[in-house]
């Protein structure tokens, strides 16, 4: 019998507590161990739980306990899961979580206490839910170099920009479904903003490429500009509009990377990814392109990730799982400015043809997009590849031209 | 230095030399130990191989040398493969095979004796060629209970199935295209009937439910059969017709699985699964449906499969990878006509009133479908759900009504 302690009774944690005690035998056959629950950490009280006996205030309880060999953090924020987390590796249990946050800003410090200690540092369940994508990119792939990943990570989001492409909903309308059905916070901040999606990239960038991508190294947009003309010039241009988180490695060794809204083609794998779902896109120099499809959240999906990893760490005490990134640097990632990209612009004018006209000429060959019942005055098009500097100083110039830009979203060719 | 062997070096083989010499230090970094190729056993000549070297003709060589730890085998076919694989790791040598006939049909024998030597027997590269989809299975999904599993499994009938329903080539046409583009053979018949889908998800099966099943055990249909009829009365129903493989677990604990095309809806993940892509859906009672999906073949893909488990099999001489599963019975499988299913018709008729009325009358409520330019007499309908029993029985006195079966199909709510 393996003790473990489960610190935070949230969504997920209560998740977890519930796949380990309803799929006992499964899991003890899977782990060649059984695993039981010795303390859940948590200051709030649940009296009436079946658990009752196993909640305690005090992460000394867990610290001090010799018996206790893999903690699952699953209280989210920053801190104390940091501080929390660090204790126990260094006390030589083994961490397995499912904070995003933690992982995309200290990853780097914990994988390498990790190391030193000879205990493992998991944490499957924080980017793309129950999506197996952790462990493929650092074991299936093992034998690939990965050129680029990009993937819908956020799925709050997906679910609004699902209503309004399919349901002409608007932006608000939508938000505020998705907050009635419970996919949406109150506070919808982080994800509509695009930091969830963000952190989870830097995830997903640090392991693929080996070294620390910080959250505020990556340029971050979120879809709350996102109108619905924008959607039908998607439609017209032959897409759907997407938030959208890549990386890419350059040649230098850099990385691009970016969170945005992008449009991208009605033939791609994710442009079919709707409603809550991820999908993430790992393109390999021997696969290909790898698609990993599923419900990015949910607290079942995510705590039978989380439970995955603690069976993971039952079975390895021995032999450590390999999964490392060393610590990044300020020059690591390409200033977003440099990058080539081709741009839609929505625009306002009194005089569409002199406007276009203007268009064409600053920005290359445009291809000019049309909606139906437009106001007047609108215009849209999209310019030709360059890099996104010069699209922003070409634009400055047509806004001085009298032409109001009211939106751009950078074209996504997935 | 771990030195292994690589058995066969046709398009697979091949490919995991490549790769292995390419990816050299990336492979050593991740295996933490230089990974040497010390024979390559094939009975053809190389001699101006940059490998030629270390061709052998002779098994002995490799299963003598007490060097060789891990053993490829890529040379298809169930024999020597069957004995040497078993050899290899009765000598202590772990084993890795892309060969999905031997992990079809001797998989349980493999992996009996790979435990009972404390050795590895892998194969991700049998299912899926470079997509991760039995290390998922294995590992990811520990925590949950499999409910079901369908997959787009073979690439060369998707490939002829796409060109179908996107450009109306017919079966002949678009077979004559995929043997011209080299993604059949000369003799399809393997893939067409379904036997290679047949395999792969006897293998699915198998490793998911714990006990093995046998290709002879599956009711498998090909796609021989499909008409541009057929694709046209699919788009009308709402779906595209794609050969399917699925496997679910009754309460009783057998197993209800088939190979056979399928009408699928729209919006289903799978329906969007184009050219020769594989796509894979795994149910879990916790994660919900995950959708695994990339190239499902091809050199590279598969040999990055192959090295990904060498790359394993050095990171755990250790401790084993657990990848197991027992030997199945005659009664595992639940007879297919005893599966309730809904089925589309395509019939031929002198009076097509009375033929549906009849149909109705014998079928429950059925759902019309109609396409342009019909030749005359010709009906198509959708059954009620029933036990497919029953749909052949009312069939068949259909049939005796006057009204000439063409051809069925079965509906898949995936």
């Amino acid at each position: 019998m393996v003790q473990i302690a489960v610190m935070g009774y949230g969504v997920v944690g209560s998740g977890v507590v519930e796949v380990l005690t309803t799929h006992t035998d499964h899991i003890a056959k899977r782990a060649k161990e059984e695993i039981g629950i010795k303390y859940i950490l948590d200051l709030r009280e649940f009296p009436d739980s079946p658990f009752a006996d196993k909640f305690t205030k005090s992460f000394d309880d867990i610290i001090n306990d010799p018996e206790v060999r893999v903690v699952v953090e699953v209280m989210g924020g920053l801190h104390p899961a940091f501080e929390y987390s660090m204790r126990c590796m260094e006390a030589g249990k083994s961490v397995v979580t499912s904070n995003k946050e933690l992982v995309a800003t200290k990853g780097a410090e914990l994988l390498k206490v990790a190391q030193e200690k000879n205990v493992n540092f998991l944490f499957e369940a924080s980017v793309g839910g129950g999506i197996p994508i952790i462990r493929p990119i650092s074991q299936c792939l093992a034998a690939n170099d990965v050129i680029e990943i990009a993937g819908i990570l956020n799925g709050t989001t997906n679910f609004i920009l699902t209503k309004m492409i399919h349901d002409s909903m608007d932006f608000q309308d939508a938000l505020a479904l998705a907050q009635k059905l419970g996919y949406a916070e109150r506070n919808p901040a982080a994800d509509v903003e695009g930091a969830d999606a963000c952190r989870k990239i830097c995830i997903l960038a640090s392991l693929a490429f080996g070294r620390h991508v910080y959250p505020e190294q990556v340029h971050t947009e979120g879809i709350t500009n996102i109108s619905l003309a924008d959607v039908e010039y998607a439609e017209q241009w032959g897409g759907v509009v997407k938030l959208i988180g890549r990386v890419k490695q350059m040649e230098s060794g850099k990385l691009q990377i970016i969170v945005c809204p992008m449009f991208i083609p009605r033939e791609s794998q994710l442009a079919n990814v709707d409603d809550v779902f991820n999908g993430i896109m790992v393109r390999g120099d021997s696969t290909g392109d790898v698609v990993f499809y599923g419900k990015g959240a949910g607290k079942l999906p995510t705590a039978s990730a989380v439970v995955a990893d603690v069976i993971d760490c039952v079975k390895h005490f021995k032999a450590r799982k390999y999964l490392f990134w060393g610590e990044g640097s300020p020059d690591y990632v390409e200033d977003y400015l440099d990058d080539k990209v081709s741009m839609y612009v929505r625009a306002h004018t009194d005089n569409e043809a002199l406007a276009l006209g203007n268009a064409n000429h600053l920005l290359g060959k445009i291809n000019h997009l049309t909606r139906k019942n437009a106001p007047a005055g609108e215009i849209a098009f999209v310019t030709e590849t360059m890099p996104e500097r010069a699209i922003v100083e070409k634009l400055k110039k047509l806004s001085e031209l009298g032409v109001t830009i009211e939106n751009t979203i950078r074209i996504g060719e997935l």
